[in-house]
């Protein structure tokens, strides 16, 4: 194994349970509210939108959970995913440090959110569903949901952010490719969004309305329901297989991680990864920095408050204990659209706030001057989202390189760049500029947010 | 392994040893001509264009080639590719035949063409080369020759056919995140580019003027050579990977393929994957039907002349006896850009000649229809070359459910279609029209092959 680049596992390798951290924490997350009785939200509370099984994940107990086999077979198409040893991008660096990157881009959308994707489609498809709905920004989640729906024979309506239905052509082509039928948002097919459109012909949406489209759709009908790509516990639960696996592959090569760094927006990519070694953490077992990168254009975690707030835009959703900028925040167009997200998953909030894992944010531009120095040395072209843990992962490498410590790196490349090249030709011919949140709009932004007694 | 998708490698199971089929074959292929001469060409003839090194392997009689270890190393970013069962489209299709196909968009440029680009570069760099020059169409060969370029720190300069680098800028940034420098053809750096600027200051180009612009920078400077993507016994030579990985990966599971599909254009992926199929049969240790199959509109196999012609449209190049359409055919604007190629590999010519391989032609709509049922089962979105493998493999497969035949198929999937999906949206709103060749047209192009005594 002396000169390995990629550590793989064998299909029979591939861990057969998702694991939940929840029972594992030293103290429990605080529970949704009912925005009504603003008393903790109950199963029932969520009925009309997600199957049972899934809203038993999202309040389960145990710790692990057995991934049904018709999931595994799905997942064989790219999983396990490799584990790549960034031998060149060392090298360049120069530095002692061993940094270490697993990568989701290998799924058939490209990224990570099929892993949750096909286990939602599935318990849907089990109780009898016929239809889901969602919303999708740049595009990545829709496509994934469109793969899965694919793969279980059920229909797939997705709303898109007007913006960027017609900002990026290609995306909804891979949603029709798979099936999926998209409709730019606001649409004329919900009421909420022919009043808006009533308003404004040309109106470019946001992710907050596109969530609203979709929920409408999906709970005036009992054989339709709707599916959250991020930020629900029973998402980061699916997400974990990425962990479980990576831990595995790292032992292979005898090695365990001294810092850990995962972008960080909804939180499924960085929970997905981090919260298996955050339980070998908590039982001793090894010691790391596990470290969320997030833009400093959307920096939840840094620089929002730990209150309680609703997911959407439009107040529709329980409200959720978590790192917010408001939920009126709307954030500047970073091209990692995947980050632009006001609030954060409860579960990383949580553990952030238990002080068992750090925050940083980093300015888009540093993030591709980073992703260059990547693709050139490691040959994938990575989305823009993982750039941030790109660049995390190279400011430790360097501080490594200054201080000789043969540090072991571990981060995930969540997803390849190939349908955000317009993200690279903007900085490659310097017109990208960094868009970091001012003072004055957090404080404006943090209004929004709901004051409970 | 009753339950597998994909059979991967370990890397230390990785071929390290291309395979040369020439000495193999009952009769040598005729050799290429100097079109002053009329005689066969020498090493000195290529000695402006190629390395030494590469003009050895374009005219050695070694059976097998040693990998030196500095190309291994840059092939284990992602090779071994991985050799899919596609139990998923078996299904769909209802067929008892087993479909296998082997994935070269893993890459980091998402194609076959970088296990060429790589080993080219290499043998460049080794001499002292500063610059590679080279041309490129839709893209996919200008980004493998710029990612190769970064791998070894030489520069890149492609001129890409001017109508593609305006529409499809996104293969352009692909080809400069990776360092290389594009312009577009016709350009304003070559003589013959600024006579035709000239002439027309809107010129749409072709690859026979970007062929001739990059060849013309390349002769003029001692420290700059030229790439060739295809056609050439080298290039076959290199590819040669996939197939020898391929026989190692069926080996594992205990198959041989009754029936082996490759799509064609210039003709590297067929014979990289065909070659050492091809060695197994002509040794007697299997007996695989084995078939190439090239567009309708394009069909240089099935409706084109085997006689000597020229490798571009300006007839700059060695004479090379194959199967061609004529120097002056133009294909009509399909998809598939990488099959849009006048002539043959000489070497695809020869065995097909021989009668050891088979052809067929397929319309693109019938390939997009089964890119549809292939992506929608299996996941991957695949480029427009390789649908054309597949609807070839899903005849087979539909043939073996009419007949109830268990039939091996195995295939190669040579790239995926992340930046090809106007394509795909031009089949899904109903758009796309087969543009089969005429037999007028076939007959016009055929008067600009050189009549030779």
């Amino acid at each position: 194994m002396s000169n390995y680049t990629k550590i793989l596992l064998e299909e029979h390798e591939m861990p057969t349970r998702w694991y939940n951290i929840a029972p594992d924490l030293p103290e429990p997350p605080p529970p949704p509210l009912h925005p009504g009785t603003m008393k903790p939200a109950t199963g029932d509370d969520f009925a009309a939108l997600f199957p049972k099984a899934l809203i038993e994940q999202e309040m389960s107990q145990a710790r692990y959970i057995d991934i049904p086999e018709a999931i595994l077979d799905v997942y064989r198409l790219w999983r396990p995913s490799p584990l790549f040893r960034a031998r060149r991008l060392e090298k360049l660096l120069d530095t002692p440090a061993k940094i270490f990157y697993k990568y989701e881009g290998v799924s058939p959308a490209g990224s990570h959110k099929p892993n949750t994707a096909v286990p939602q489609v599935y318990y849907n498809a089990q109780e009898g569903i016929r239809k889901l709905t969602t919303e999708t920004g740049a595009g990545q989640w829709g496509s994934s949901l469109a793969f899965a729906c694919a793969q279980f024979g059920l229909e797939c309506e997705i709303w898109q952010v007007a913006a960027s239905y017609r900002a990026k052509p290609y995306r909804r082509t891979m949603m029709e490719i798979w099936g999926g039928k998209v409709y730019p948002s606001p649409s004329d097919r919900t009421e909420f969004g022919r009043a808006l459109l009533a308003e404004n012909p040309d109106h470019p949406g946001s992710l907050g309305i596109a969530i609203s489209e979709a929920v409408s759709e999906a709970v005036t009908d009992s054989s339709v329901r709707y599916a959250l790509g991020s930020v629900l516990n029973h998402v980061l639960l699916h997400q974990t297989i990425i962990g479980e696996e990576a831990l595995l592959q790292l032992a292979k090569v005898g090695e365990t991680p001294d810092v850990l760094v995962g972008c960080t927006g909804g939180g499924s990519n960085f929970g997905g990864l981090a919260f298996p070694f955050l339980r070998e953490k908590l039982a001793g077992k090894m010691n790391p920095v596990i470290r969320c990168v997030e833009p400093a254009a959307c920096p939840t975690l840094t620089r929002g408050q730990y209150r309680y707030d609703f997911g959407d835009t439009a107040g529709l959703t329980p409200l959720m204990k978590m790192h917010t900028l408001g939920h009126d925040f709307i954030p500047e167009p970073i091209h990692a659209g995947g980050l632009r997200y006001h609030g954060m998953a409860p579960l990383v909030s949580h553990v952030y706030e238990l002080g068992l894992v750090e925050a940083i944010s980093i300015p888009q531009t540093e993030c591709f001057a980073g992703a260059l120095q990547f693709a050139r040395s490691e040959g994938i072209v990575p989305a823009p989202e993982p750039t941030h843990a790109i660049a995390a992962a190279i400011r430790e490498a360097l501080a490594c390189k200054a201080s000789g410590e043969e540090k072991v790196i571990l981060t995930a490349l969540c997803g390849h760049g190939h349908l955000d090249l317009a993200a690279y030709d903007k900085y490659l011919s310097g017109e990208m500029v960094d868009l970091d949140l001012s003072d004055a709009d957090l404080a404006e932004a943090l209004k929004s947010v709901p004051v409970i007694a």
